[in-house]
């Protein structure tokens, strides 16, 4: 039977599928960041999971379900970033081939990291629905099953297993920021928040430049926007899917959006603060504390998901020279 | 009476004082530096720790045994670094006046950092012979208990607790290697190994620019040398003080040297896998197997203590673009 909804047992079961095979991030409190932050400050740095990103989490949730048989076949995704390394991590682990369908602009290092992990790695064409049109067509020819990054329930609790792990560290944490991109992240979370303690509250993070979930709220229905370039690459959305956006209005209390210059003035000050390497999609997050986007307390309890550390080092270091960034600023 | 050495007990104490007050970092599983570094690679990242370096451990360790009368009338200490900053951020948690001396070219930040936390800064001369002469003075006309960063038994104690909890953490871990400056920190860690495994190896590792300790052991005696400026700014050590170098000579099975460019290699290599800032002086452990000075099995447990993170922002930019850093290279 095909799920409907992702539920606060599934992230608990997914939460035991995958302990064997993630890392536990910590929950780092950080009161240098509470005067910039006007709360108390606390990471949960995902950057630090295996692969560098939390999209470990999902991956695994969805493909440890599969059958010996689904297994055998193989896994199809098309992702250019953080879930393609995830998937070819997880197949790579667990013996599974793993097939990648990728914009045929990908950056060269992307392309071949998910080959040295083993990854079958098609170049396709630059559209989404292309994109997808190609893994159609794998699955009819070889039967693979689809690991989609968020239109998919079991992913989805696989990502809201991070929720769990930041009630059990601070049972009193009173907002949880999260970002927003496809929204398969913020399900997970917001169900396995709101369905514990539906007091605390859940807060979507959005770049300015690509906030289709933001934009989709305010007009009640799913609308397609026309997105600027951001440098927070990762977290593109110019019209929310069906799945996460039911989620997403469900469970998540606000959706705040956030400028390109506070999102590189996030990702330094969580370098010079926290010492932690955020890519610019993670740190719209402290982006949008640093801007005033959510009315916080000073002595509120507040968690930030910092959801993953993977950028060109070189680019990187322009951030911190503030410098611009090529294609993008 | 006054100690004339730290023990296994001694660090088992200090443990105990200062678990309150700081954070208990992971050791993080670094799987995709194995091939690079030729090891099974265990990464404790004290940058992490509160204040951004391990020296919190070592000060809060001291500053917890003196009694009500001497922290009424405060502490003192000279250092440009990170133990400054430790020892104002230990002072303000406990309400202990704390007087630091820094050399007159301290860079402001460092100086606006410590004032920031209440210490009472007093620019002094360059010289460390200049400076300690002033801390003398300083407590003959105010009474205060000096915290030493490396000179000190029960500094070395709290220093050593990081070894009791990769030992936790890795029971079987095989090879420990410890950034090697004042050789505080090595003196506490490898008293906290040998005293409970000596099968565990103990290595040390220094900038090859300044490196008075393995000099020493090569002359059979503590001897002087001729300093280059190093990158790893925060572990010059022309010449090895007495107490760290006899802890040193008898508990530490090898002590090797790094060059300039392995160091910056390193740095870039923990932010790019770990995701990780490491301030050069810490990356040393790292560079030290990149530019293979230590002989490791493929299957060997390693942990690498990466003490601190504190490095100006706009340096670290550079060092990821591999761009020359001012004063040094």
């Amino acid at each position: 039977m095909e799920k409907t909804s992702v539920t606060l047992q599934d992230i608990r079961e997914a939460a035991e599928r995958i302990r064997p095979f993630i890392r536990r991030t910590p929950l780092l409190r950080e009161a240098t960041l509470d005067n910039l932050l006007g709360c108390q400050v606390y990471l949960k740095p995902e950057m630090l999971q295996i692969t560098g990103a939390f999209k470990l989490r999902g991956a695994l949730s969805k493909i440890l379900t599969l059958t010996p048989e689904e297994r055998a076949r193989g896994i199809i995704t098309s992702s250019s970033g953080n879930h393609a390394q995830a998937c070819a991590y997880a197949g790579q682990l667990l013996g599974i081939k793993v097939t990648v369908i990728v914009p045929d602009d990908t950056p060269h290092l992307k392309v071949s990291n998910a080959r040295r992990m083993g990854a079958n790695v098609i170049l396709w064409e630059r559209t989404y629905a292309e994109r997808w049109k190609k893994v159609q067509q794998e699955v009819e020819e070889h039967g693979y099953s689809i690991v989609h990054a968020f239109e998919d329930y079991t992913v989805m609790a696989g990502q809201g297993t991070i929720a769990l792990e930041i009630m059990e560290d601070l049972p009193d944490v009173e907002t949880v920021l999260v970002p927003i991109g496809g929204g398969g992240l913020i399900s997970g979370i917001s169900t396995a928040i709101k369905e514990s303690n539906p007091k605390i509250r859940v807060v979507g993070v959005q770049a300015a430049n690509s906030d289709g979930f933001r934009a989709s709220r305010e007009a009640g229905q799913r609308i397609r926007i026309q997105s600027k370039p951001t440098i927070a690459d990762g977290i593109t959305c110019s019209m929310p899917t069906e799945r996460p956006f039911q989620v997403v209005e469900r469970y998540v209390d606000e959706i705040v959006s956030v400028e390109e210059n506070d999102i590189r003035e996030a990702v330094r000050q969580i370098a010079r603060e926290a010492k932690l390497i955020a890519e610019p999609t993670s740190s719209v997050v402290v982006g949008a504390l640093l801007a005033h986007k959510i009315t916080v307390r000073p002595d509120e309890k507040v968690a930030l998901v910092l959801t993953s550390g993977n950028w060109d080092i070189e680019n990187i270091g322009k951030i911190f020279k503030d410098e611009p960034v090529p294609g993008v600023l």
